[in-house]
């Protein structure tokens, strides 16, 4: 079982930053997310589109403020358990927690921040009788891990960014990409469709739109889709079949932890730390509500950094907590890296 | 008498970026500040030191941060009271407020954000008899504008980075530098150090230590200053004396303004919206405290925003407040600028 002191339920902004601030105070989290990749909603739904409120950023690229996030936590070394969704939770004897996810990972830790979003995505799947008996045997919601697409025919659907960006990149690594559309218009970043338009007249892209894809064949995984063009019907042979019709979050298996919820969201302490009614899970970013809450990145931040004191001044009872400013005292990573700000000298001049 | 939505006291981060969540509610904001210059503490204090706890920023500069948030808020047009401090507040009828400075400025706004960090900076004064008569006539505790001293002789005493940076900086503005200190050791960046060595060396500017000044002469203005160095004393002429000792942060006249106080700090309702006791008065960033208040930069930042969405609510009453993206809804300037993500297309393929 992975042991660690703060469980992170949530790889969005705020569940990474949370990352920084337990490291500054010696603690250490894993984090849960159920999407491939960290970011939350500013990877999986706008990674390319500039935000303009985050403090000190005229603006920056969602992915950009991601990536910045990454490489300011990097040093306190936090665990990752991606594509998997945290599904419940157990109290045990000792006041920790264990956490087991939709695969069986299990996590056990100190406390708990919920930092969980709208929710975790989950595909918006297509209506095909037997897509789900196709589930993990070629029929994939997410690019998780490209490679597996090397040399391999697939079939991408979809009319969004995703599809457009995926079939892109994926041009270069599968045998052969078919892009599927119920519609002739795409609608996405203008050089996303451009660059499509390119590939579809150099041959790397096979474009069959406006067109529906209304069954799957196959034995054991997927060997090809029934297709219907313009009242026409007809199947292609593919191994992969790749839907991207977007993420919907849902709040899913945390509704049924025994949190207080309040709009589809869970209530917390805001005079104080962000605990829920359960002590020892905490509730922080856009997961949460309290009187005057905003959903808001910015805010994230505060609710994570206060989270992080709390647990602190739990797991350290009577001890005296001493605020140290980063560019008095540095940061030292757990991976043994430092940084400090340069040392003032004491010199003579004469 | 100025007029405005928001009156900002503190020209720290806290009440710089209020302007910018203020304007994205179309609220104007006036921001009083006692220091020549905005950034609080990060730009008196440490300019040039790394912060390490700014989100999505691995590392940035003190004074960079001050600068991005400048760039951050300039199409929201906030007016600046520099050198001044806010001394007294006046309810009126209507519920607005005026605030007035020790120099007889007049502010009036609909709420009032104390962003006065740990109070106005004042300037720790040499013990030196006749002082206090020459203020403003030569003796200068900041350098407010450094074209004042072009072509005129100046004496700066210190042995910090203020008087190093000073001394190097107007080593091309003045007629003539010196730099006093009672130790021969300075005590600064490294650069700095060498630097003043390269000066001296090459005659720009003069060193006198270790040594004290201990009287001012001159008739209507500074015309001279006594020095003793190593049991001699002496006289060297002089238009300015600038004094850099360092400068210690107070309250000041904001405890009387009827405002609770504890801790040295303003108490204010971090359940909902950090205001004061007092109705249309908050208090944010390093100047409130609440149960669980951390001084970080970053808590101002949310603070800040949980505040003018408040303001916001108290003017405009009934009125159902829908909360904008700013990377949906994009940023429209008072400068009549417009900052938006670019937009998706949609386009046909075939
Ligand atoms: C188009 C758009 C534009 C936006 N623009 C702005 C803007 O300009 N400024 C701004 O401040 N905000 C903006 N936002 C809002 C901002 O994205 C959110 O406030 C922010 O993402 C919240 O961060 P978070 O870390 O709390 O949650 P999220 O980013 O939602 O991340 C939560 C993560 O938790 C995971 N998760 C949830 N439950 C589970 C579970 N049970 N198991 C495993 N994983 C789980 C989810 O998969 C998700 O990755 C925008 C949002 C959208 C959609
Ligand atoms: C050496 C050092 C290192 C630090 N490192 C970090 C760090 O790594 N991370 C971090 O988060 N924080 C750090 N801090 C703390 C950080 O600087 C403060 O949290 C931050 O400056 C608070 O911002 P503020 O806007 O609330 O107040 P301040 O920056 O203090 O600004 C308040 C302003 O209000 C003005 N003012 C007050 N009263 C009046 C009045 N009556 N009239 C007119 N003007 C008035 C003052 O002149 C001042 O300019 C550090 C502080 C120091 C000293």
């Amino acid at each position: 079982m992975i042991q660690t002191d703060i469980i992170i339920i949530g790889a969005g902004p705020t569940g990474l930053f949370a990352v920084f601030e337990a490291g500054l105070l010696k603690l250490r989290c894993h984090i849960i997310d159920a999407l491939p990749q960290p970011g939350g909603q500013l990877t999986e739904l706008y990674p390319k589109k500039p935000i303009f409120d985050i403090p000190g950023y005229p603006s920056v690229g969602a992915g950009e403020l991601i990536d910045n996030l990454m490489e300011q936590i990097k040093q306190f070394e936090p665990g990752f358990t991606l594509s998997e969704q945290a599904t419940t939770i157990d109290k045990q004897e000792d006041g920790s927690f264990i956490v087991t996810t939709n695969r069986g990972t299990q996590i056990q830790g100190k406390a708990v921040a919920i930092a969980g979003g709208l929710g975790s995505f989950e595909p918006r799947k297509p209506v095909i009788d037997n897509i789900a008996y196709f589930e993990e045997k070629g029929v994939e919601y997410f690019v998780r891990d490209p490679e597996m697409f090397r040399d391999k025919k697939i079939v991408i659907a979809g009319g969004g960014d995703s599809a457009l960006d995926w079939s892109i990149f994926l041009a270069e690594v599968a045998a052969d990409v078919t892009l599927i559309h119920r519609r002739n218009e795409f609608r996405g970043a203008l050089d996303s469709v451009d660059k499509v338009i390119e590939l579809k007249k150099s041959g790397k892209i096979n474009l069959i739109t406006p067109a529906e894809i209304v069954g799957i064949k196959g034995e054991d995984k997927v060997e090809g889709l029934m297709i219907e063009k313009e009242g026409e019907s007809f199947e292609i042979e593919t191994d992969y079949f790749i839907p991207l019709f977007g993420l919907s979050p849902k709040l899913g298996p945390i509704a049924n932890w025994g949190l207080e919820i309040e709009k589809n969201a869970i209530k917390v302490n805001n005079g104080l730390d962000y605990q829920t009614n359960i002590e020892g899970i905490y509730a922080i970013g856009d997961v949460n509500t309290y009187p005057g809450k905003l959903k808001l990145i910015l805010c994230g931040f505060h609710e994570a950094t206060l989270m992080c004191q709390s647990v602190y001044n739990r797991l350290n009872p009577g001890k005296k907590f001493v605020l140290k400013y980063t560019t008095v005292s540095g940061v030292d990573g757990f991976d043994g890296t430092r940084k400090e700000a340069e040392k003032a000298v004491v010199k003579a001049i004469d």
